[in-house]
């Protein structure tokens, strides 16, 4: 429970700094007897990859994963499967600035506060870099959901104040990957990057909400009462970077519902119950019902700016920040493959739990 | 990871049905040398006791509980504390019409998938009756807390649409337990009445908002990536039966603001360095940070409602289920506690935790 | 970790002192769909209950078991069984006298030094009476067993300087239960017995050997590298009270052993591939080969005797503890049940986990 | 629980096979302000590595350790510290007469049975190659322990049937690596040597004893009533290569001494309270007295050995497998290292719980 470890069959442990001299970690859990698609894995690091367009960070990393272990003539042999993605292009200098200011929104003085002391290059831990191990996870548990027909597709719904006011219903989720901000559909999509556009321009960062979807998941899932399957996706959540709400079905709106409005009415559709509507967001009591499963995420602004700002330094001293560095001013379109693989971890896990239910 | 135990070091593992013979507990990890105060947990329990007012369930239970072990002369002893709350008022045949019925908005469907059999009585292991058994883990829990100085208040800030649109700086929270809604402002607690009174009439139910702030929290408590203290909160919230969505700090609501207008701002106050903002609320990169810590937890209105609805039974026909027994037309009231506990387990058990991090 | 659980998918919680109100415990992840046999598992408390012969401790406890959750009409529901043992025939007078003495061999002293206090009366929780508890959870997972059809025996293999020189294969382990020492061998059980009234005459305790023979396990057990088969065994069985040593096949005699002589050769017998010898003892690389698994525990004689000792008290004084209070001679009968149950528990959770080893 | 991570606070997570691209794993929750000797951890690697001399194996591999985050300035940081060892020296052709054959003593037919596939170069994830990270873990938890004065020290005590018959008191355990067999007294040091080289020459193998003694360990750790120090302790030394025993204290002798010779007598000296004699072993009840630890673990001979061997191949046909490869005939003298290992990582591990025992 220090924290660098999530998953109770299926589990990732992780490590790694901005600037250290390498991330990674180790899937422990993996079935054995699973192909793993190494072009697939690199592939949705892509996906995450600074510098893959002109909305995100310039940095120019090529975040090229090495799976060291675990793997067999491209067969999953059961045992864990150790990688590391060596950090490149690290311009520490870049940070010398920092040595003892606490930035605002960042990590700095809560890190010090919590060990004593603190690498300050590049946010170090708490740096976003940290989720390429996650990305690596997920792929791995994405390939594991493949061969029970589970499909996971995240996109953006909101920057700052531009919304896709759709229901997931309504989209074409598979045009996600067409628009560099990775929201589905292509006019809102144009607005958003002018929008993330302008943030830039003005040394500003917006923020945003990612939609999930989980299509197929097997009735049955989640692990009441503490570990129902919202709640874990809850957590798996908002333990990434710059995450500050989560909401499943129809989340904060149900507050002003009355009962009679929200429930789900079942059905018999052919062989299978199923639910008029989907108001609970595929989990009912917390375990999933066979119906989609969607949740959103809320992601604040990016707290790195490019311009001035107040701050103290570790003595207290007030001092000016300069915004110097690159960086994303809004991390959205590059979350959307770390949403989803925190998803494909917590239902990878579940699924291979909920192997031992029954008798 | 079967879903009944949480937290690391201090750790509560709960067993109980609704309309079986006892809900209870073990609790591990409390510490030793802790004055068990009695009427103190016993008074948590009446604050979640149904009955307590005319706005919750009529049903009767004195959810007396009894603490087996670890406690000797009053003392903690450090060996686990059992405890068990016999159920009492149990009309069992209250819930005889319901033996093939799947409830809507209930767990009845997806725990049948789940285990291919389930206890129909009461909603078994689904029910809210299970929280009792955290009440008297958050009881211990802030017990540990008080000896730290760390304070947990809870309250309802929404119900339906009424709305206590206020920050919880402007606030008494100290008058929130002398409405019977548990809203600290005693004119939006009546309109809130109005409204649970209202949707009872119609049979009917309502959803809503309780938010909690956390006093006097040291800076340093979080074990990120994966466990950051709002990654541990969220999860305890959205284990809470009919919780829909959790924020911290300024949630939903940053996505549509700036970089610029979000970022705290350090400044030194006296010996203690603060941020002059706190829409972090608290918490940054996942570690407390000394301010304190707040955020809302979003409730749907109640499944239970008392009109007609329509639904299939395990065969899959088609029937009308009559609205029976005696239920909450708004949980709010009664979750307050509940949402306390939770977050005075996942304070305390970091706080231990926290022991650990430094050489 | 605060070590009051034991198991992973198959989880033991357990409580309680040997002078307090009741021991108890939770048990999670029994699947559903499992028959609870109750009598069966009062009928093992029973095998562990003091008073049941003239070489036990004479304490009367009827140890009678109440189920309170986790089965409905019989059947486990997948949810966890709570369970509790009230403490009856409590001589808290008895150890009056022992208020701020140190027992020899007894905890005492170590339970001061780790929590700053202890409950004096009766050894508190280090009181081999919390073994009530792993007997429950033993019972459950020997049903779960008994579906896989695996068989899990345990007797007395030495007292003292007793011994029961022969291989598990030459026994006929049937009629363990006929002698009240639980020995097979109807010759060596009256020397044993005989021995262990000697001990009682002189007022003082002996030790010895249990051995433990798993039929019928599935070939594929064991979480290798750090949970292998016989890891956990051991860990299960040093965790019982006055256990001083684990060996599983030729053990602690494979020292001295060549290689050559050592290696179980493998050989086809139908359909199945099995070893000639089996000095591995059923397990390799931390993994069952599908032969019988069989382990020797080593108990040390037990710490309460009837003769005075010389000790000191809490300040350190030199003192004399005359020897008073009820209690076992020798503890092998006794122990036979919990040695079984501890490991039933080890198989059912890896059998459990295995379902998890494959995609 | 897949069986590759070990620790609850100070938690080693590792991967890697023999014959793969690398070694290594992550090490969670050592605490930040620690300085990092990496000399001192590579010297403990130096001390496992083949080829060190005549009677081990001629494999010459650098076993490179590279430390990759967690670090800063040569000071522990508090976050993960990942490392990874470059695999060199890999012959895999000298296995590919072994591609379907179940070599006797090992876990080829078990990982088979466990996985449906498996990895046949030179054992896999089985191989004792996967110590090496151990190592590292261990290295670093003593770094942790020198901090307390906590010293751990190992040394073979038999091989064969050759046996340093002296309590640990009598012994000049610094004397250890002064040997290449790594037993403290030069005279049996000497005969071991010899019946290793005879074994070698044999082409068989031979087992042995290592015992581990533990100095300084505050009273208090350990964490009943499953967790118990020594069941810790157990389960760490029974999770390595080989492994058949473990006894502490006088362990199996135990069981032939009368409760009156084996108690332990509590006597004070100076401010202390010691006891007279320590056949307890320095633990009772489950947590450390004060008192030296110590223990026993008794290792099987070599499966590996270089004469013909009868097997069966994957479907089952008889074969003769010929002795071929590169291995150590004894492999007590580079076990020394990881038992030590094992240990550091138990005491580390609960030395941390042990801050969160109290209020």
């Amino acid at each position: 429970m220090s924290g660098n470890s999530f998953g109770t069959i299926f589990k990732l442990s992780t490590f790694g700094e901005s600037h250290g001299k390498a991330i990674g970690g180790v899937i422990e859990g993996c079935p054995s007897g699973l192909s793993i698609d190494e072009k697939f894995i690199q592939d949705e690091l892509n996906r995450r990859r600074p510098g893959q367009s002109e909305i995100t960070s310039p940095r120019n990393e090529k975040d090229q994963v090495e799976l060291l272990s675990g793997i067999s003539e491209g067969i999953s042999t059961g045992t864990p499967i150790g990688f590391i993605i060596r950090n490149e292009d690290q311009q520490s200098k870049d940070y010398d600035h920092l040595n003892d200011a606490f930035r605002p929104g960042h990590a700095d003085f809560t890190y010090l506060k919590k060990y004593g002391l603190r690498d300050h290059k590049g946010g170090g831990r708490s740096s976003a870099r940290e989720t390429i191990s996650r990305i690596v996870g997920g792929a791995i548990a994405k390939l594991i959901l493949k061969e029970s027909g589970v499909s996971i597709k995240a996109f953006v719904k909101q920057v700052g104040e531009i919304k896709l006011d759709k229901g997931y219903q309504e989209l074409d989720i598979s045009k996600t990957e067409e628009s560099i901000v990775r929201c589905p559909d292509p006019i809102i999509a144009t607005e958003m990057e002018k929008l993330i556009l302008k943030a830039k321009e003005d040394g500003d960062s917006v923020g945003g909400i990612i939609q999930c979807v989980i299509d197929n998941v097997p009735a049955g899932l989640g692990e009441p009462v503490f570990n129902k399957l919202h709640a874990q996706l809850g957590h798996a959540m908002l333990g990434i970077n710059a995450v500050k709400g989560f909401e499943f079905g129809r989340g904060f709106e149900s507050v002003s519902m009355k009962g009679s409005e929200f429930n789900d009415q079942f059905v018999k559709e052919g062989d299978r119950i199923i639910t008029k509507t989907n108001h609970s967001g595929g989990i009912q009591g917390g375990i999933s019902n066979g119906m989609p499963i969607f949740f959103n995420v809320a992601f604040k602004p990016v707290s790195t700016i490019m311009q001035d700002q107040t701050s103290v330094n570790y003595r207290g001293d007030e001092m000016v920040l300069k915004g110097k560095g690159r960086h994303d001013p809004c991390v959205l379109p590059r979350a959307v493959p770390i949403v989803e693989s925190m998803a494909a971890m917590v239902i990878a896990d579940l699924l291979l739990i909920s192997r031992t239910n029954r008798i």
